[in-house]
């Protein structure tokens, strides 16, 4: 998918909700649990109750690693029933892997080839040669972790390197990256003040923005200071929606939660005329 | 495994060294491909070949993973048939990881327990809490990557923070994690002489070296560099040894490369009286 066509979908929708698939079978109904693959199930009733409210969805990996071979299998099902019934949804594989040029390559291949995600999210630890070999695909982007909205971000991201945070060096060494265009950037949204320094390194790239709602970042204060007149946002939330109720009408209640978010999302647009 | 039985074990078979399996089908021996599972078998060969050679096996998971299920099958069996049958070899899921709080706990659960790996490569970037779900199981190793061999370690690692390289910065502020006993490090052999730097830091820990030998670092600046009275070092080849030949007699290549390095490393060891 190229950005034009994700910008598209937002204004058409009047949302840049991102809704996280971080799919638990402790934490799904329990009547799902009879299903052969309530992985799925439960995604797929999730998707089919939001895919109007929102523009992405996310799964994060780990959730299906978690689970072997089978959540592999349903992690394959849940990126095919995507691509198949919504293909205007930009997806996000959240795998935040990073690796020498070749292993990149491998991982690269894996989920833009083979799962066929418009998206990655990539740790930028390794630098140069192990986030180039993501950006060779064309209209495939690659989501590069600034500024997480976790504790632990504040050990390392935060800290200056010659008088700069490194989270900053990370905006400004990646826009040299050979194929730069494709990079999108993590920024949580519990440090929303930070986004007026980040929009000066990177004034019009898309933001993916955890931590709204559950992780207690405000979408106002993220809109604030962090919209472009592309929008240039996903503001993801992912327990807040999807774990909404555990009855049988989960998908329902998610889609309430969704619901809300569009609705404070639509204003937030409206009121910068920006649809 | 306790880091004690991995010391026993080199001081036992006189080696360090530590085999990456980087297990590629356009790279194996092509009668292999008419096997059911051609990643196993050739995994299968390689180890009843070279385990009394060796102490430690690193499956790099992006490979696996870029076959999708059938790559996750090809592991499982790998790592099933490494623990069933050389119970005595320290085995490291070369997965580079990390990822908040919740979602790191998911991705120890998979590879600790559900896979039964004795370690795992981390990624250090989103700082303590990603790192310490990792920590908190016992006679379990992280291996938090600090300096890799790789060009791009030059974009953020070796920045100075207040003076100091950030990849120094990761070893001094890991070793307040609670659980940091159980930490170990990646540590690129194309730098060796930064390991005197390095050990001033953790004069103990075990360090994982890639870049022996295909990436150009000299086994003998690592040892005269990084070695400690308990070793301290775990050397890593993959694609010298186990694409030492293509053909029918590939098992037999390898064991002859990784006879070399045991050779050299054994010298190593006795010419210090570390044995």
């Amino acid at each position: 998918m190229t950005t034009e066509d994700l910008v598209q979908q937002i204004r058409k929708k009047k949302t840049f909700l991102c809704i996280g698939l971080d799919t638990d079978l402790e934490k799904i109904p329990p009547h799902l649990l009879e299903e052969e693959d309530p992985i799925f199930e439960f995604n797929k009733a999730i998707i089919d109750a939001t895919h109007h409210l929102c523009v992405a969805y996310k799964p994060n990996i780990a959730f299906y690693e978690a689970y072997g071979i089978n959540g592999w299998k349903s992690l394959e099902r849940t990126i095919e029933y995507l691509n198949k019934n919504y293909p205007e949804q930009f997806t996000i594989a959240d795998a935040k892997r990073g690796d020498i040029g070749n292993t990149s390559a491998r991982y690269a291949k894996a989920f833009f080839e083979d799962l066929n995600f418009d998206s990655i999210t990539i740790a930028p630890y390794m630098g140069k040669d192990s986030v180039e070999p993501f950006l060779s695909f064309k209209n495939k982007h690659t989501i590069l972790l600034a500024l997480t909205s976790n504790i632990g971000a504040f050990d390392f991201q935060t800290k200056k390197i010659d008088g700069k945070e490194l989270y900053k060096e990370v905006l400004a060494i990646s826009k040299s990256y050979h194929g730069s265009q494709n990079l999108m950037y993590v920024v949580g949204a519990t440090k929303a003040e930070y986004l007026t320094e980040i929009r000066k390194i990177i004034p019009e790239s898309f933001l993916l923005v955890p931590g709204v709602g559950a992780q207690g970042g405000s979408l106002q204060e993220v809109c604030k200071y962090g919209i472009t007149s592309d929008v240039g946002l996903l503001v993801n939330s992912s327990r807040g929606i999807i774990y909404a109720s555990t009855a049988m009408d989960f998908a329902n209640a998610a889609k309430e939660k969704a619901n809300d978010l569009q609705g404070q999302m639509q204003k937030e647009l409206e009121s910068r005329n920006l649809l």
